[in-house]
This record gives structure tokens, C-alpha cells and sequence, in this order.
């Protein structure tokens, strides 16, 4: 922190909603605020999941009191969004939590020109609406209940930049970038808090999941990058929600983004170039011309 | 241009397809592209436009072996999108464009809280999908015919930064930003170039459009915008497309962008703050807390 002293976030006694909270960042973040003594509510798909992570949680409780629950919603859409709030909200009176932390999302990352448009749209879906409704639901419990909560966006250093293989989650990740932008100013009008969280690749489920489908280039590519665990990103991000947003910081963050960025663009250029004739070869394989 | 001499595009006799080109910045785009000798096909959905906007290109004609067209279909949807393209193609035996300016988008500003879900889609519908279904379909169709084209998508300032009331288009017009920076690196495995433009307020028919749904704060805070026409903006889109895109001017307009961008959001800030009381009025008139 650049200027002043440290400020600092304490959401003990605070109810707190951690979606895609069941794996990876969403879990770890999870777990670090049950021990934080936070009320904390995980939603996820899978209920086995939820049901492992809700056993996890349990291990890391403060007193006795703390409500931790974990319920089992898909986040597709603006209605399933809205109907897992409020199943959220129930056990603590039906008010709007303290803060909501959007950790759902998954990337199949893919040759464009190989890519349905289902693929295309399950991109957008998996990785903006299914943080973007939950936002709005939150926003509009939070300004209705008059709670100056926090809602917190993840998305990734792929919401800054991008690169072959991410056609349909690169542009899902710079959406939230363009609704976090929004809504930081808009719910102001509220007092309510925005913040977005730009991870590096985390050795996380996910990762391991989209790894299956990814291009031999972008693998190639990002073998030189330096991961992080799900736990690091957590403590990052729990420690980046400080009661403002940093306005001295974030043009920095912008600023190495785009004096980095380039200089790391000129050589991935030249990777993307080198691959074009075993690309080919490739994509007549697959039958893409004939 | 900072280095070396002017590396111009010259379209002449060139088959371009231009989307939105009834009307705004498609319309001046595709009169510069007829005055300078190419083949021109517009898209757009409303069939009058087409008509008055097809008698102003064969104004502008400079032989008469030049193929003007115009086409109407909605390009919401991929299936209607490439069924768009195969119209623009089949007087050109077929061919894939030599250039593809996807010029489509309209925007409709409104507060988050009073957004219905579909508004919210409907953003992301007519800012992002109805330009990147074009380049998913010229993209697949450049790359089967080995054509070495251009595809030119159209974002905005507001896929730069963002401010309130414009929750469904910032995020959309971000994406076109996180889908040109991927199909730049992609699609040079197949030698097509891929730019993307971003416009400033442009007074055009669909600006006085989205103005009657903009937010009264909205409005004030782009009062001391300076607008430009859709003329002077096809002119800057035009010249932009210059044979390779320009590395050492890049990183200087993303520079700008993030300097002045945060200083003009501090006076953004203020001013949504001071709203605070005449918004809750408002909201309150328009029933949102009953």
C-alpha cells in the first residue's frame, strides 16, 4: 500500500456469499473467511462438492454461532441467479449479504475457426452471466434492503489481454471488466462497493479441466508463465477488498498491464507465426477443409 | 505515423462487406470504400434503409463494372449471420470477402437496478454477438478459401472504461475488445489481420436513439464530451486500417487511455456521488422500493 496506513477489510460476524464456492479460489476464499469468523454461504452446482466443502468449512469455524451453508444452484441464468440469492438470504432473515464474492467460471479454451457457436455462447455464459446475474440480483437486493454491501468480481489477466485459443472466454472476461467499470461507478449512487480481481493461471480443478480441450500453441505458450495456487489468489483477493478502491493503485496495475503487455505480445506474435504451417497440417487432419 | 512513411490500404477493386451500412458510421464507411473503387455489399435489417442508403452509394460510383449490393437480415443469431455472408458472397463467385467492417451495434443506457434480464442480453446481443456471429463466419469462411482478409470490429470508448448507466453495453463493447485481441494473435496463423476501432460519441441516428432511454446522470456527465461525426469517424477507421497493425501507436493510445481515464473518473466519481439523494427520489417516484 502506497500511501497511509494499511486499510483493512474485517468481515467477522458479516454474512458473506461465495459463488463457485464449493472449488479452488471460491473454497479457499471460503475458508479464509470462515476463519476470518464470517456467516458464510457457498453456492455450486454439484452436490458432492458442495457437500465435501461444507465438511471443510466446518473444520475452520470460530465459534459456535457462525452459519455456514452450502446450497446447490446452477448460475446460467438472470432467474436461477436471483433464486439462489434468496435461498442465501433465508437463514439470515431474508436480508442481503454483506459482501458477494462471483467466483463461478470455467474456460474451454479452442480454435476459433473450429468452434460451434454453441461453444462460443456457453463461453460468454460460463464465464460473464454466470457472474453477471449474480451481481445483478445482489444490486438489486442490496439497494431495496439498503445494505452498503461489497460486490466483488473475478475475472482474469485474460480480461486485460488475450491470445489464440481463448476466443470465448477472453471476451467474457473483459465483459466483467466493462460491468465492475459500471457498476464501481453506478452503485456508488448507493454506497455500495465494487471490485474485480484479475488472477493469473491458478493450478486449480478448473484449470485442470480446460486443459483437455486447449491447443498444443496456447499450452506452448503458457509454459513459461508462473501459476499460483487457488489458496495464494484467495488471500490476494480477500486482502485487495479493502474498504475503498484504491484510485493511486489501479492505474499502476493498468500501467504494467500495458507497458508488459506489448513487449510479451511481440513474442507470442512470433510463436503464433513459427506454428503456421504444422497448423495447417493440422486443421486438414481434422477435416476442416474438406 | 511515427515511424517511416504512411502505409496506406488501398481498396480499390476489392470486394468489402460492410455490416450496419444503412445508416452512422457503416453508411460514411461504405461511401469512402465506393469512392475509392471497391465492390461494396452492406447488411443491415431494415429494408427501406437499405434502399436510400444503396441509392447514396451508386452516387458516389467511380466505374460501372462496380458491384454495389445490399442485403437485409437481421445478424443476431450465427445461422443468420453466415446465411448474411453467403448473400454478400454469391455474386462474387462465392468468394470470401477481401474485407469485413462489422459496423452493426446500437446501445441502450439505463440503470442496472431498473434492467430486466433481457435488456441486460439484449446489450450484450446488439454490442457483441451481432458483430462477433460476422467474424466468427468470415473468420471460417477467409480461412477455407485461403483468403488473406481483413476483419474490422467496432468497439467504442466505453470498451475502455465505463461509467454509470451503461451496465449492458460497456460489458459488450469490452468483449469485442477481449475477442479482437485473441483473433489478432489466432488468426495469423492464416495471414488475416484483424483491427478494432474505437469510436468516441458519434452523433449519428442511433445515438439520438439510445438517448431517450439515458439516465438524466448519464446525459450530465457527457455533456462536455466532445462528440464527432460519423464522417470524421469513418475517415479515422478508414486510415487506421493500414496493412499491419501499428505496434508503437498501440501501447501510446492504451497509454492515454489510462492516464486520462482515471483523472476523468475522479470528477466521474463526484458527480455520481452528488446524485446520491436525487436518485433515491426518482427511484422511489418510479415504485423500485414497492
Amino acid at each position: 500500500m502506497l500511501f497511509g496506513k494499511k486499510l483493512t477489510w474485517n468481515p467477522d460476524g458479516q454474512h458473506i456469499y461465495v459463488t463457485g464456492g464449493s472449488t479452488g479460489l471460491g473454497l479457499s476464499l471460503a475458508i479464509l473467511l470462515v476463519k476470518s469468523g464470517a456467516h458464510v454461504s457457498i453456492v455450486a452446482r454439484n452436490q458432492n462438492k458442495l457437500d465435501d466443502a461444507l465438511k471443510e468449512l466446518e473444520n475452520h469455524r470460530q465459534h459456535p454461532n457462525q452459519k455456514l451453508a452450502a446450497h446447490s444452484f446452477s448460475l446460467d441464468t438472470a432467474e436461477e441467479s436471483a433464486a439462489a440469492l434468496e435461498a442465501v438470504c433465508k437463514p439470515h432473515d431474508g436480508r442481503a449479504p454483506d459482501a458477494v464474492f462471483a467466483c463461478a467460471g470455467s474456460s474451454k479454451p479452442k480454435f476459433f475457426v473450429e468452434m460451434s457457436a454453441e461453444e462460443m455462447q456457453n463461453g460468454m455464459t460460463n464465464g460473464y452471466w454466470v457472474q453477471a446475474w449474480t451481481a445483478m440480483a445482489a444490486a438489486k437486493k442490496m439497494v431495496r434492503d439498503r445494505t452498503k454491501g461489497k460486490i466483488i468480481l473475478v475475472s482474469s489477466t485474460l480480461g486485460y489481454m488475450s491470445f489464440v485459443g481463448y476466443a470465448s472466454y477472453s471476451p467474457a472476461k473483459h465483459a466483467l471488466r466493462g460491468l465492475a467499470d459500471t457498476l464501481q461507478s453506478e452503485l456508488m449512487l448507493y454506497d455500495i462497493d465494487v471490485h474485480i480481481f484479475f488472477p493469473p493461471t491458478m493450478y486449480t480443478p478448473g484449470y485442470e479441466e480446460e486443459t483437455k480441450t486447449k491447443p498444443k500453441i496456447t499450452r506452448d505458450i503458457e509454459s513459461t508463465d508462473d501459476g499460483v495456487t487457488a489458496e495464494a489468489a484467495a488471500v490476494a483477493l480477500f486482502e485487495g477488498v479493502a474498504p475503498r478502491h484504491n484510485i493511486f493503485l489501479d492505474p499502476l496495475y493498468d500501467m504494467a498491464a500495458y507497458i508488459i503487455a506489448p513487449i510479451w505480445k511481440r513474442s507470442v506474435d512470433k510463436r503464433v507465426r513459427e506454428h503456421r504451417a504444422e497448423h495447417r497440417e493440422y486443421l486438414s487432419e481434422a477435416g476442416f477443409f474438406s
